[in-house]
């Protein structure tokens, strides 16, 4: 692990229901086009509001993947 | 969208269950008196403790409402 | 309480399912040495990733507790 | 001066055209309510994106009125 | 205390003599209109200067109070 | 919108005229690669003098495109 | 002075009459079970209000102690 | 270039009608004296408002020259 | 006012009694060879400690004066 | 230099020995797949412990590239 | 790993002649009366200057150990 | 010590080979001019790139010294 060479990306997901779907969410899609996302961090939560009610969730993170 | 004006307020809720929940309520009770709240972003997630046990989660928010 | 002196402790915990259970896991094991814990902040919300999908998530928080 | 009391707005302006166009149309529309606006602080410059050009900028401040 | 929602305002209040002063005179001036007024956070000290002496000290702070 | 995930780029542009112009240029260069670039994020102002003068602006910004 | 290893406590004390008392009384609650705190750093000012006036000043501070 | 020292200055520079006058103007000040100021950076951007319109924009930043 | 240039200098003084006589003995001193000092803002609050008590509190903060 | 536009990637690299080296073997490994890195900017230094010994540090470090 | 609680404690350790020198030595003398130091994150880089020259170099840290 | 005032400069040195002899530099470059510098604090790691190599370090920090 010691001479490893990390890459973070910054991606934003959503959710209806949570933060944790909308973090599952998000790093699900980025896997999709890169390999060995190993750990993310929460940066921003936010969300949208309809009718005095969250309508969804949206929380920004940082994913770090492996430099092959 | 391009020429519309938000106000935000600062608001906190609790919840004994979740921070989704004490968000919720915040929205909720905040929605009695202000119309148009679109949109929220978290600024701090606290709670209090009993017995060792998590008795109730405190969210606080930023909210934007349109000024009509 | 405007005479009681509180003190913070940094911890860190884990959960495979929520970030709410995170932090009760951090509060209960701190519980077992500290009495008194009355209050926390989250500090960052971080998570580990498995073939594309959380793993666990891993919350710090400060906890404060007062001293006797 | 010495004995005056400020309260702060948050408040969020567009313009399709400058920062400083979209601060003028917060402060002017929070006026309409508000007397006594004295300053200004920009917390956040954002916008938005059509065709790879800006289609509007999105300022938020925060404006210090005199309570009387 | 687990079911209330809190709302922040942020005040400016001014003092010749001390920080405890200005923090002082800015609850009293919001107390004459918003009841319920529970906690405050100090967000910035500054003061002005004449002849090389604190003309007075202007503290800016957040006050919480309860949403009936 | 729900569900959508987005990518943050972080850019910097230039510009001999205005804090607009830079932010400009570097949405438009990054446009002739990117798709979809829905929003961006001041992060940094920044310039260069030369013999008194500003001889361009420098800005930093996070530009988010959603992931298709 | 160049060899010496410190570790930091976080306090929180309170004062119903100043933002230095609460300092003084968290210091001193310290010093009764850890020897040779050295220096602190105010890290939060806060304080609670009953009836429009500040019941008590709440001051958190960071403690450098020397480890023998 | 890898071998020399830089001094930074803070200052804050005023405009009727933009930002980029206000910084253009605080370095053309401090150019009377000081020779050789190479880069600059905004920290923070105020203005004051007479009649519900922007009377001033004043900002403040750091600019870098070289020391000989 | 709005076409003044001002430039700030950072300080530190002490005070074995108060935040408030640490600031006012740094503006005193700087006030010995700058003129035109006209505000400050305190950046960080610090002290030192002796046998449990309070020796001295160091205050650091920004004073802005006016360029003539 | 006026009209280029940059893009800033984030990475961590490792080493057993140093912060410098941690950093060199970061920008290396991205200079394999990115022409034209810059400069760069430290943006967190971790490490890892083992036996009381500091095994590897691990430095985060935003690279910014010009775009052709 | 997943169900692991830690804690954090904050160090500061000094060395004449490097950053990394000052971190072991926290590590190195936390670790006498701590077991399990998993890892740290650097704070504050700072030092003392004595006849122009870099006399030491004071470097605090976070320290994370397991919680058995 | 406790009646003493500081004043801060920020200051950039640079180095081919480390942080540590960047900070030297800007340490004795500013003490050609300057007494009593006491301390400093590191603010900002930079460095620019040529190759793939870090060509040099370029590191910001804040030095303290005594007003006489």
């Amino acid at each position: 692990m010691s001479n490893h060479v990390y890459k973070t990306l910054e991606l934003t997901g959503s959710s209806t229901t949570s933060i944790e779907a909308a973090v599952a969410g998000a790093i699900a899609k980025a896997s999709e086009t890169v390999r060995n996302i190993h750990w993310f961090q929460v940066v921003e939560t936010r969300g949208y509001v309809e009718d005095g009610k969250v309508a969804y969730w949206q929380v920004t993170l940082k994913a770090g993947f492996r430099l092959e």
